[in-house]
C-alpha cells in the first residue's frame, strides 16, 4: 500500500480520467433487474447491494473511483450497513478506490471513533476515503487525520458545497476572507502535511461544481489539495465548469456523477440501449462523461 | 404523540431535572460483568447493548432523555448498527427520549434519507432527535426539520461546540456577528417555526458548557431554542457554568453528562460503591449530578 494521494493520483492516470461515480441507490430509481423481492428493509439492502455491484462491474475497469453514499444504506436501518460494508468490500476487489460519502463529524475520541470505523482496509467498513465536515474545527479533523496517516488513507473536507444553501454561512466574509477561504487554508495546510510523491496531500477538498469561478480560485488557493467536485450533471455543472478543477497534467480532481450514471436507463438518451441491458446504459454515460471531460482536459 | 418539545418540556417536569446521560460505550472502560466474550464486533456490539441497557434500567426513572453517541457503535461495523437500533428501541421503551447523536448531514434527497433514517419512532433507528451539523447551510436542514414537523421528532443543530478548536471557524466575526451567531439566528427561526404549547421549537441548538459567557448570551438571544450542553464534568464545565442555559422554570435546556456517570465506577468518589455492583455508582453519579443542577436551577 502507499500514500492515499499517490494511489489516487496513480489510478486517474491509469484510467486517464478523473470521474468518480457516486452510488446513490433509491428504491424507486431501480432498474427492473434490481427491484427488491419485496419492501422488506432486508430485501431493499439486497437489492442496493446487487445493483451496486452491477454498476461496479460495468466502471471498474473505466474510471479510477467510486463514492457511495451512506446516507440511502443507513435509511434502511442495520441490514443498510451490511450492503454498504460488502459494496465497499466488493468495489476495493474490482480495483476501484473507495471514497466513502459520510460528512461525519465529532471532537476528541468520538472523531477517532468514526475514523476507525470508515478508514483503512482494515477498518469495519473499509473505505479509503471519508468525507469529512470542518464545523468543529481544526481539532475535530486531527484524528482523521492521525487515522488517515498511519492507515494509507484520505479524507475530504467539505469547503463551497454545490447547494444554493450552501452560501449561507461558507460564504459569510471574516478577516477579509470568506469561510469556506478560511476553511481552504487549513485543508490546504493538512494537505500540505501528508504531501506524497504525487505532489498532493491525503487531505482534499470538497467544491462544488455549481460555482466556477470560486472552483478555479480554491484550485489556486490549494495547491496540495486533492479536489473532489460534486454537482456535475444533474445539479447542472459542465465539463468547462470543472475544468479549472484539474492541474496542467490533469490530476488533482475527481468529478462526481452519482445519478446521472447509475439511473442512465432512464435518462431519455440512454433509454434505448439502457432497454434490454441497464448496464449498456451505465457504461455508455460513463464512457460519455469522460469523453466530456477529455475534450477539456487532458491526464498525462 | 406530541411536539418533540412538548413531549421534552414534560419529560424535564415529570423528573424534575434537565439531565441527559450519554451513551459513549468503550470496550476499554465496560465495567468488569459487561466485558466481551472475546474481541470479535459481534461480541462486543453485544457487550454494549447490555451495558447501555443496564445504564438505561439505572436512569430511567431519573431522568429525562438519553444520548446514544452514534460513532461508538459505527466503530463496530454492522453488528454495532444492530446494538444502536436495540438500545435506542429499549430507551424508548423505558420511557426515556431519546436524542441520538450522529452529527449528520448533506443535501436535498441525501438529507432526506437521513433523516428518514434516524427521525421518529418508525425509522429504522427510531430516535425522538438528532444532533446536525449546519455547515451546509439553511436548504441542508429544511428536510430534517420536515421529517421532524411530521413525526414528532427534533433536531439539535451545532451552534457552539465545546472543543478548544470549534473556535477555529465558529468564533469567526461576519458583519459584526460571530459565525455561530449567525448559526444561531437561524436555528431560533427555525425554532419560532415549530414551537409548542411549551414555548420551545423542535428545533434545538447545541451549545457548549465550556464556554459560560457564550452559553449565557445564547440563552437569550435563542428564547424558543432548546440547548443541548455538552461538556459538563469531564470537559471542565459546572453547574454554575450552565445554570444560565436554563429559563425561569428550569426549562430549555438539557445538560450531558456521558463518561462521567455511565463510567462512575472507575471514578474515585464511586469506586467503593461500585466495586460490587457497578449500577450503583451509575445511580448515585446520576443522583449527584441531578443534586448539582438543583442547587443551581429550580424546575417548576
Amino acid at each position: 500500500m502507499a500514500n492515499f494521494a499517490d494511489r489516487l493520483a496513480s489510478a486517474i492516470q491509469d484510467k486517464g480520467n478523473g470521474v468518480l461515480v457516486g452510488l446513490d441507490p433509491r428504491v424507486a430509481n431501480l432498474p427492473g433487474p434490481c427491484q427488491p423481492a419485496s419492501d422488506s428493509l432486508a430485501d431493499i439492502a439486497s437489492a442496493y447491494t446487487e445493483f451496486c455491484k452491477g454498476v461496479i462491474d460495468v466502471v471498474a475497469d473505466l474510471v479510477p473511483a467510486t463514492k457511495p453514499q451512506a446516507a440511502f444504506f443507513e435509511q434502511l436501518g442495520p441490514p443498510g450497513m451490511l450492503a454498504l460494508q460488502s459494496v465497499v468490500s466488493y468495489a476495493r476487489q474490482r480495483g476501484l478506490l473507495v471514497i466513502l460519502d459520510g460528512k461525519r463529524n465529532d471532537i476528541g475520541s468520538t472523531a477517532e471513533a468514526y475514523a476507525a470505523a470508515y478508514l483503512g482496509a482494515d477498518s469495519p467498513f473499509g473505505a479509503d476515503a471519508l468525507t469529512v465536515s470542518p464545523y468543529l474545527g481544526d481539532d475535530s479533523l486531527t484524528p482523521f487525520v492521525n487515522r488517515a496517516t498511519n492507515h494509507d488513507a484520505g479524507i475530504f473536507v467539505l469547503v463551497k458545497t454545490s447547494n444554493p444553501g450552501g452560501k449561507r454561512f461558507q460564504d459569510l466574509t471574516a478577516e477579509e476572507s470568506k469561510i469556506y477561504e478560511h476553511v481552504a487554508d487549513h485543508v490546504e495546510s493538512l494537505a500540505v502535511e501528508t504531501v506524497g510523491t504525487c505532489g498532493y496531500g491525503s487531505v482534499g477538498a470538497v467544491v462544488g461544481a455549481t460555482y466556477p469561478d470560486e472552483l478555479s480560485q480554491l484550485r489556486k488557493r490549494m495547491p496540495h489539495s486533492m479536489l473532489l467536485i460534486p454537482g456535475f450533471g444533474s445539479q447542472g455543472g459542465t465539463a468547462s465548469d470543472v475544468a479549472a478543477g484539474f492541474d496542467a497534467n490533469g490530476l488533482g480532481a475527481l468529478v462526481n456523477s452519482s445519478r446521472a450514471i447509475i439511473f442512465a436507463n432512464q435518462r431519455d438518451e440512454y433509454k434505448e440501449i439502457g432497454k434490454s441491458d441497464w448496464q449498456k446504459a451505465v457504461e455508455q454515460a460513463t464512457r460519455d462523461m469522460i469523453s466530456q471531460l477529455r475534450a477539456v482536459v487532458a491526464v498525462s
